[in-house]
């Protein structure tokens, strides 16, 4: 049987370290730096002949950075002769250009899903794609691990009483729906609409709220500005309290800020994506999708069906 | 006919201002901006359906998002129905990665070329690149230009009276050919070797330069360690003054210290890389490329040679 090597990028070392040690391994040796003008430069400082090898980089910020790491690694890899090019890639950068919602718009989604293939990486394990159709985009084997478990899990523990779970616009539905299903809860949609061009909009509640603890569910949350809108809505409506969590914290821009000074009383999220000095906030519960990976990385390597890791 | 557009992304704006000037149009409409969490965001703002579009990016630092951007940009400028996607990159980033060195070493040049291929370029224009055998890495027609023209006709007016062509390094030499045939004048060489391994370079001087006026070419400078340390190595030996040229000013990290306090009278570069506010002095002098690459674009256009452009 072939080698399993896990090595890190440089986007998520601590979640790499995590999930090498849940797997007993240490982490493959490579120096990933950078020239004096700034181009990246990588050697792998250990033979990886014939191996199995997964690589583990989330594209969050500074995401062109990290995917043209990625991709220098892949290519290292493949000139180094291992046997499979596994990526782990927690978060997927430029998940949301993933269609030409105006003319003449890229479609950056499919593009770094063509790149990872033309670098040479055989395999790719994600987690909760902010659309699962950007599976389609790729013509090699991927495994769509869900990070709704491990949400659900923790708010299980925490037995409120009365719980609706409230998606915060219409395309997060079904991942609502999959939670209330986890929790024995009912579902809630803020159901935003702009009445007329040029007015703002009116954020309209779908389900009864009053006087339950409202669990807000989203897969990314970026600045934070819906989220936040919603709890207003929410609370503004009769909610008793209300949680947020989603499994990608991009947290640009305003986004602590506006967590810190909402009706939020706490946001959970997993550690996909780093949080890093500057994106500290009492408010914010990190849980770790590391035990998830690794499970998915022993079962790919063993060539065991990872399907039941899907829900 | 079909029409020419000519686009600038954001490395290097002005040589296309210069370029779509000697051409007679204007730039093509387009955004390129950032979204809140650092992803590229690309607009194409007028129709090119059918047209033969041309894109002006270098790749210099910061060579990952200028990357990036150029890619996006071709799959934006491919799912617009553009005739033919025609990349105008000045400087080739990541040229210097263009073999393995080292054991298990990517070779970046290689996975750049195949990128470009991968989101839908049909051809490149390019200037200078650090080994002509990088043109092998593509699979599309490549138009390789050549500064040292530019360069030479610069020192030609300034009418010295004994000159010789320095090559800096060994794999220059043809370079300095090319240039000393242009001013009629002869070659030296700076010949580093090591004489013993953890013993400090030697820098031997192959070749009269004792007396003489000193022009050392190279294609790029990046720290500008070695072209100052050759400068003094000419002084020392006799020579009366010395210049420097290059096409690529990448100039990083110590470079315009490095030059200022150098024995260098004066460095000639082109703007395939724009200087910008942290590489300004005194010494350095830029010549423009645009004229060379208009023309070039043009004959591309009017499927005439381009091959006289080459030499
Ligand atoms: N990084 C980003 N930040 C904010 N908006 C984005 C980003 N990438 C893409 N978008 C836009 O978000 C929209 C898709 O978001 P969604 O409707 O949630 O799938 C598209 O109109 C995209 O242009
Ligand atoms: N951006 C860079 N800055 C400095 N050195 C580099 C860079 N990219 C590649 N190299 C190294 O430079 C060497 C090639 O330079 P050369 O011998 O001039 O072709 C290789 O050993 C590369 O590892």
């Amino acid at each position: 049987d072939s080698k399993l090597k896990v090595f890190s990028l440089n986007s998520n070392p601590e979640l790499a370290e995590e999930i090498a040690e849940n797997i007993g391994t240490d982490l493959g040796k490579c120096t990933v730096t950078r020239f004096s003008d700034g181009e990246i430069q990588i050697n792998i400082d250990e033979s990886i002949r014939g191996c199995d090898v997964y690589v583990v980089q989330s594209t969050c910020a500074p995401v062109n950075q990290h995917i043209m790491e990625l991709l220098i690694m892949i290519d290292a890899l493949k000139r180094a002769s291992a046997r499979t090019i596994n990526i782990v890639m927690p978060y997927y950068g430029y998940a949301r250009q993933d269609r030409k919602a105006r003319a003449r718009e890229p479609i950056t989604a499919k593009l770094v899903a063509n790149l990872l293939e033309t670098a040479g990486a055989s395999r790719v394990i994600m987690l909760d794609l902010h659309a699962p159709q950007i599976q389609g985009f790729f013509d090699m084997p991927i495994d769509h691990l869900v990070g709704v478990p491990i949400l659900s899990d923790y708010f299980e523990e925490k037995n409120f009483e009365d719980v609706v779970i409230v998606s915060p616009d219409h395309g997060g539905v079904t991942r609502a729906r999959k939670m209330a299903d986890r929790l024995k809860a009912p579902i809630a949609i803020i159901d935003k609409r702009r009445p007329r061009p040029n007015v703002a909009e009116v954020m309209n509640i779908v389900g009864n709220i009053e006087g339950k603890t409202a669990i807000m569910i989203d897969d990314i949350i970026d600045t934070a500005g819906t989220i936040t809108l919603a709890a207003n809505a929410l609370v503004e409506n009769g909610a008793k309290d209300v949680y947020a969590c989603c499994t990608h914290p991009v947290l640009s821009g305003p986004a602590i800020d506006r967590i810190d000074n909402s009706t939020i009383k706490e946001l959970v999220v997993t550690n996909t994506i780093p949080l890093g000095e500057d994106k500290e906030s009492e408010k914010i519960t990190q849980l770790s999708v590391a035990p998830l990976i690794s499970e998915a990385i022993i079962r790919v390597h063993e060539r065991q069906s990872v399907s039941i890791l899907f829900d």
